[in-house]
């Protein structure tokens, strides 16, 4: 339920301008990756990314996320809460603590 | 405020396996970029990406930029909604209704 | 001329496998993607990548890109060249020696 | 041996410039990924990109992806080639005559 406003707000601003039919989840798994890729920028050269820009660039990858989200009928919220508890499943405190490894390698 | 629920839960599990360390800014926007491409691979031949995949998917890279978020210190929410007023401007309705041309094309 | 082993090499592969079918500019555009951030991950925690498993995630980024040239009937090494010559052109030496600063913040 | 002009080619220019200093392995896969996600959005909303646009977005990703085998001190080509003969065992051509799927479900 976290993200009532904020998906009630872009799915508004999206109908003001009939941007829905473009808004597959293809488009929008693209539209994802590409804003990953203009975060990514920010950190290109260096650790050190202007926080102004980052915080756009992340406001960006956000927002096609939960066009995504709505898309597929699933609440932001929700999703992510769910895969945290597979991931702990995963990655036992003991095993995991203070190691950046993959699951399978630990 | 939206999504206290889910950055407090991120981190909690963060805290309790010592992660904290792994995730600069970015190594954070790595890994956006990184889930961004697993999401992405959903669709790789095909438009039609499997649901229950895409939803996991989604929710890593919604994982990431969460961390991201706290890790500067702005709420997801907030950034989503600031980053919608510029938008909004960038496109005014009558000029971008039913295109989805950039900006600097309209 | 100079990639006439490699793209000789895929097409064959490919055509054995019946896989142009597959291979449109948008799926490649995708693939490639996907790939760049399977790269990406050698390099998720660390700066230091283990470099058998770079190559290999290399192999598939090039791999992709070489389809997608020969589907749009271009030279892989012609169309760099060329690229090479424009970037020469926004980067003139003096100006751009030492710095990673884009060309527009030079 | 195939790139010898494009490699030679990218060295004087990074030489001139004093680049090479930016050019971790690390920032390398950071690029192909940035340029990666900018040949990605020539397809975001159609997959027809604008041929002109597509060929010099991919030609980034390329010299970028040289870049880095030429950090890795490996022949671009030559690890193209080796990857398909791994990929040929994987994908035996009798079981993924014109399917896409990943070998793992063959």
């Amino acid at each position: 339920m976290a993200d009532r406003g904020v998906e009630s707000a872009l799915k508004e601003f999206m109908a003001e301008r009939d941007w829905d039919q473009f808004h597959s989840p293809a488009n929008l798994a693209k539209s994802v990756a590409i804003e990953a890729g203009e975060l990514l920028e920010c950190f290109q050269w260096s650790d050190d990314g202007d926080p102004e820009r980052v915080q756009e660039e992340l406001a960006d990858v956000l927002t096609y996320c939960h066009l995504l989200a709505a898309k597929l009928g699933v609440d932001a919220d929700e999703i992510v809460l769910r895969k945290l508890e597979q991931t702990r499943a995963k990655y036992p405190i003991d095993r995991s603590r203070g190691r950046s490894a993959k699951y399978d390698q630990l």
